[in-house]
């Protein structure tokens, strides 16, 4: 039996490039039941090995039918976790290289290819020049990391090492940010019954005043605030926190101000938003992905704080058996919750020199110009609204239907049909109450085409629910 | 400019092609300083984009120099994160396909795929049949997960919401348990003056009196037992805790049984070690990383509780945008910490298809024969002695030296000499106060000649010592 690795990669190459040449011929999400997936496959494990053709066989003939494509251009859901050419040769040649950089040692180029990357990163986005970069799996994990330092700069490093005391923590956000800040505090132990959700105004964006005095009230009862977290676009509409003001309010009061950037973060490497965004510098740490609009494949979240010493503080525990000598400043593992790390800069650094800093602005910025071009196609029309303004390339709308339906029943179905179609994969949002469709044009590959063509299956599906 | 992604690809499976069968004319650690890879990059990013053949060109003259090479079967250190050729491929797939399994219907297939390998997993290593399974990053985090879901369980779900209460809860593992275990403790806000580190025997496996006289100490003064971590094989030697005497301790006091099989648990694909294992069935949680000796590259680790919703329990926090009707069971970013998921089941299953269950034991059988083989050679020797008998393929041991010398630096000393060489790599551990060499022959194509070529390249540094 031949089989040989240079013969089934070179296979596999051919099927990706075919794949990217052709991915708009399969339904974006298939219209799938839990477990007929999981039917065709043996029970057993197999006991004899079989030859790469006949994996790629049933790849092909089991999984693809299983798979949303997220690199469909027709994918507007969630955010994108977009992907390149260049991002899928380095996480070839990562897998090839198979090195793991919990430490310096552990590979030198992949600790210091991440400290390059990171500043090239920070350059980029113009984030202020005293940041320290290191890159995590995802912001669900950046953002415990900030929130897990927060808690330990505020009780003096205590709760490491003694468990938690008597005081209760406070952390703060809009009652618009994302679940993984709910999930930080409670994986903190800090209980989301001390998450304290602040009011936001009529753009969705974080009510200050409103934070001012539930900081004031929470001190006054007795209770430590701890950490704040704005958001750099919401999750919902992407939405911009006023960020200098929630700076200021935390420097006043000496709370950590965390960053979400996750999404939109991104976009700071156009000059026109970083310009609209005021108050980076007074963050204490800043995350954002970019495998989420970078056109790098998950996963590869960038994460930066003003001193990493405050990282290191709360994660180094070098055990004997790997102390080297190089701890903290150089080992990433100190920096966060896991040992083991992938080799995620060579990713970064393939697709930064590909494009270019150039191509990644032009890229973003035409998907922004194709947000604008959808929301015009929503606003000129009669029978939809947008509920919200446009943040970027994120639109909420909803059809306005007529007559006396529950607009949220109709829109809801009207979601369902879309998406069962195959044609486009949009999601939802709940903003004041409203069942809202929520439309994201950041795959890598999307034209003016994809957004004409979404427009009309949208219109066409609401058409058949009269 | 022409940059087409099937030639670069075919090049970059040329590459790793031709990099499999060179590997060992590399250093297998690179001989350098903190910042000699890094000063050989531009400090600014790139405005322009190049060609994928000259970028390939500074990877192999600015990268594979800083490059520590995991998978020389000369690298006996740490634990493997062993690699082959189908891992390689299916990480390939991965990437082209760019999807994110946070949910089902973000994917079904890489959910459905996953519950599959998982249940193959299960019954390779006889798992209890009652056993869920989910795929982690590491072992940091699965471990992570075991102790925040004890936390949750142990409080009545109440410090999620909460927050801690006023009892002190109590974590348990031997002085031999990995760094994971109290980095998991800190960051569930417990605190390492919590975890109570057990005694161990002789062969460094803990003692249970010590464990039993401890939880009855902590209950009588106040203190909450939440979790016991058991190690089936502990990094620094592979020692397996008695896992059956500790079941039925956790079992008598309501005490949650997480066991960390992160190496070693990978051979218990081998019938007699699996039957010299007793006590797994009585485990609440189960850890082992297919990255660390199943030919899967870095990252794949497998986590398997006995009721799945102890960890949906303590994770799952679906906010509306995400609500689809499928929560919780199926949508695996509900059983742990990260929101968005790799699609690592791919991996396992084209590596499990591709060597077979046959192929699998046939090769971890055959690392241990070289284990033993390499034990003989040092315990033959009347210069070097074992410190620890030989778990599996670790072997313990340190050179004699002659005369008054102090011993841990004679040896510490040696390893440094035979690191520097870069012919192999190895690391160290400290057992009562010794500093021990520590071997590991886990590497997927470590043969016979590499062994006796280690014990020659050991034997001349040790003779230029004298």
């Amino acid at each position: 039996m031949e089989n040989s690795f240079s013969k089934a990669g070179k296979r596999i190459i051919d099927w990706i490039d075919n794949y990217f040449s052709t991915v708009e011929k399969f339904p974006v999400k298939p219209n799938l039941n839990p477990g007929d997936i999981e039917k065709l496959f043996d029970y057993a494990p197999p006991l004899k090995g079989v030859n790469y053709d006949e994996i790629l066989h049933d790849f092909e003939k089991k999984i693809i039918p299983g798979i949303t494509h997220w690199q469909h251009p027709g994918f507007h859901a969630y955010f994108p976790a977009n992907n390149s050419e260049p991002s899928v040769l380095a996480e070839t040649l990562m897998a090839g290289l198979g090195v793991q950089g919990m430490k310096w040692i552990t590979s030198p180029a992949a600790t210091e290819l991440e400290k390059l990357v990171m500043r090239w990163l920070q350059q980029m986005l113009k984030l202020p020049a005293d940041f320290k970069g290191v890159l995590m799996d995802t912001a669900s994990v950046s953002t415990l990391c900030a929130v897990l330092s927060a808690r330990e700069r505020v009780s003096d490093y205590t709760i490491n090492k003694d468990g938690f005391m008597d005081k209760k923590l406070r952390v703060y956000c809009s009652a618009e940010a994302h679940s993984s800040v709910e999930k930080a505090v409670r994986i903190a132990g800090i209980g989301s019954d001390n998450l304290v959700k602040i009011e936001v105004d009529d753009l969705l964006k974080m009510n200050t005043s409103d934070l001012k005095i539930k900081i004031d009230n929470d001190i006054e009862n007795g209770y430590l605030p701890c950490c704040v977290v704005g958001a750099l676009g919401t999750t919902g509409s992407g939405a911009v926190d006023p960020l200098e003001e929630i700076g200021k309010i935390c420097l006043e009061n000496n709370i950590w101000f965390h960053i979400d950037a996750a999404y939109s973060g991104n976009a700071l490497v156009l000059a026109d938003f970083r310009d609209s965004v005021k108050g980076i510098e007074l963050a204490t740490s800043f995350v954002f992905n970019p495998h989420k609009w970078m056109f790098t494949n998950f996963d590869a979240s960038a994460f930066f704080v003003k001193d990493s010493s405050l990282l290191t503080k709360t994660f180094s525990l070098v055990p004997p058996y790997l102390q080297t000598g190089h701890e903290d400043e150089i080992d990433f593992s100190n920096w966060g919750i896991q040992l083991g790390r992938r080799f995620r800069a060579l990713k970064l650094w393939y697709v930064i020199r590909t494009f270019g800093v150039d191509g990644i602005k032009e890229k973003i910025g035409k998907h922004i110009e194709l947000g604008k071009r959808f929301e015009k196609y929503i606003s000129d029309s009669p029978d939809f609204e947008i509920i919200t303004p446009r943040n970027l390339n994120i639109i909420c709308f909803r059809y306005k239907s007529t007559g006396s339906k529950d607009k949220n029943a109709v829109n809801e179905k009207l979601l369902e049909s879309i998406n069962n179609s195959g044609k486009i994969f949009l999601s939802h949002t709940m903003i004041r109450g409203n069942f809202v469709l929520r439309f994201v044009c950041g795959q890598t590959n999307v034209e003016e085409k994809h957004i004409d063509n979404a427009w009309n299956i949208i219109r066409q599906h609401a058409q058949e629910l009269k």
